[in-house]
């Protein structure tokens, strides 16, 4: 019987023209050559944390226990932002200590420790001060993978940095005001309001209106559900209110952008 | 001595960017942790099911017999269309019954199984009806290359959909009429006229003129054996008519649009 | 215990959009079951030679040793140019004789063998003059990494094809003229002039102006270093001089093409 091996999952944003995310696989394997590879995405925009804080935050919990996630978007690369590796009851996650954790430090508060990585023996050796998602974090996620424990890469701590992941305001108790976080390749607009949320407006046994630029609209629960070209929403597989245009793109025909207001009130009726 | 890993392909439109297909990995993975995935692609454009068709049918041959070849192309996901799994001779196909294994009815005529896929306890707990591809589409194809037979997954259906897959018409004994299909990356404009139908045309023993606007094509067997950057013809690696210019983009540099028509006539001489 | 795996890493222009790599890595896993596929690129620019040598020459030594690097960048398809299996102290590359491996040729000098590759019975059966990269590399590639010794596949040649990688001139004992060769995805432009050749200046014991467009750079050793938005360079990770703009594009802010000419003056001081 084959063992299971353990993964690794890569999120970056190198993009694939340029072999760098190749390299990083080369030390992996050469560490760890019974580690399995899958790649989130390698087409973060350039620079973009929270972009990036998202889509980990969005896929982790589909993966198996123990993998290690690998995120390098990094641009403070070579000065002294720390790498870290952060710890939850599931998953491992390896990156810079930039805040593109913050949605797994809102999401895994129950168990979540958190490591400055030191241990440099672990590095590539003659390692570049340009290139760590190489010569330093592909090597500790590769060790980690092969079973060494987290608090041999260096010191717990706790003051290690988030950034701001919008979360819904709640004007009042009926309403809920929540914002556009990201948008796919169909154009669909997800927002930061979660199914639990909307869950909780409605157990107050009132109707919800989903309102978008002074426009209501109707909540369906799956594309083709709709009947026309106007724009809609519903719940989507991560959990999220979203809002579509069936086989169109609601962000191109909308001019729908990240950080545009979305409004829910429960009503009597 | 390691065993041979079940390969499951993946094609879809979900783009490389989103998250979407790492997350049906990484359900995969955890059902089946020794499975070998490897991507046909994900840049299928949104929504096109004859181009998936296409880009499944050129393609599955090429892997090893058991392949589970999962295609989600589904702009219908959450309706009532089927989800189906198709078996043939040497490979398993899993995805909706909107077309997408037209191609593969057209080929495997001589052994084909289509099954209506009902066996929830196979899907992810709490699945999502926008993201069919992760909830239940990876699910089954994970089951399935660990073995699970196909007939668990549902009953036999022979009513499954297809879509038009042109085919060369047959104008007169001595003529042949196709069509632009594909194009590709090069610009090289691959059509529906097989290596078999060209043979079957020679084989009256007449000369062919291969014709696309008026114009006549020399037909090469080999790109670098062109020479000059005109419009040329050869037999390409899918045993189909393709239309290229060597070092070129025959479909722009001759607004070449899939749907244009190819003739071809044996005559004497 | 698993045993590891060999690797088989691909370069190619032939994009992620058709389905041509897929079918690729298909012949490879059907041959060898137990080979771990890794993608360097399929973004090269078509037919662009040298931009494959350089990404392979820039990344094939950080993968283990008898690693397979397969490099399909061919606009000589189906002619009379020669398929080639190049072997180094540690690593085995399969191509075609274009000089796609020149960077190879330059850096493994001391230990270096080129076969011709021939033996046809390793081939896939009715192969196509027009895909060689699944029907001829790709084969190869996979009985290799299965353990064919090199020289099965052909006699050693030593008349292999290169074409010209630029290397940087010494106008003067205290100068040296290099150019740019590459530019990434940041915008970074990376140039031919390496760490060692630097510090064969800097060993002078004279400080160094670095020069682009009359313009002199400062040099820092990572990207955050730099306090601006102006051009600055660097070491890079493949240990060349890299012109950079901090979270900016360098090539597209200071109009940086490949070719452009950075000099170096070692001057007392």
């Amino acid at each position: 019987m084959l063992e299971r091996r353990t993964v690794i999952t890569l999120t970056s944003d190198f993009g694939t023209k340029d072999p760098f995310v190749g390299q990083m696989k080369g030390v992996i394997i050469n560490i760890n050559p019974l580690v399995e590879l899958v790649d989130i995405t390698h087409e973060i925009t350039p620079h973009n944390i929270k972009e990036a804080a998202l889509s980990t935050g969005f896929s982790y919990r589909f993966f198996p226990p123990r993998t290690v996630h690998l995120v390098v978007v990094d641009p403070g690369v070579g000065s002294s932002r720390r790498p870290i590796l952060v710890v939850t009851e599931d998953h491992y996650f390896v990156g810079p200590d930039n805040g593109v954790f913050s949605f797994i430090y809102q999401k895994e508060k129950r168990y979540l420790k958190v490591f400055h990585i030191t241990a440099d023996h672990y590095f590539l050796k003659k390692g570049s001060p340009t290139f760590q998602g190489r010569d330093l974090f592909a090597p500790v996620a590769a060790w980690l993978a092969k079973g060494i424990p987290a608090a041999n890469f260096g010191e717990e701590i706790s003051d290690y940095n988030t950034i701001f992941i919008p979360e819904p305001k709640v004007p009042a108790k009926n309403a809920l005001e929540g914002e556009v976080i990201y948008i796919d390749r169909f154009g669909n607009a997800i927002t930061n309001i979660s199914l639990e949320a909307i869950e909780q407006l409605r157990a107050t046994g009132n109707s919800l209106r989903i309102v978008y630029k002074g426009r209501e609209l109707p909540l369906k629960t799956h594309y083709s559900e709709a009947e026309d070209k106007g724009l809609k929403c519903l719940i989507n597989s991560f959990d999220l209110l979203e809002l579509f245009v069936y086989r169109g793109s609601a962000a191109t025909e909308y001019e729908i952008n990240i950080g545009d207001v979305i409004g829910i009130i429960a009503r009597q009726g």
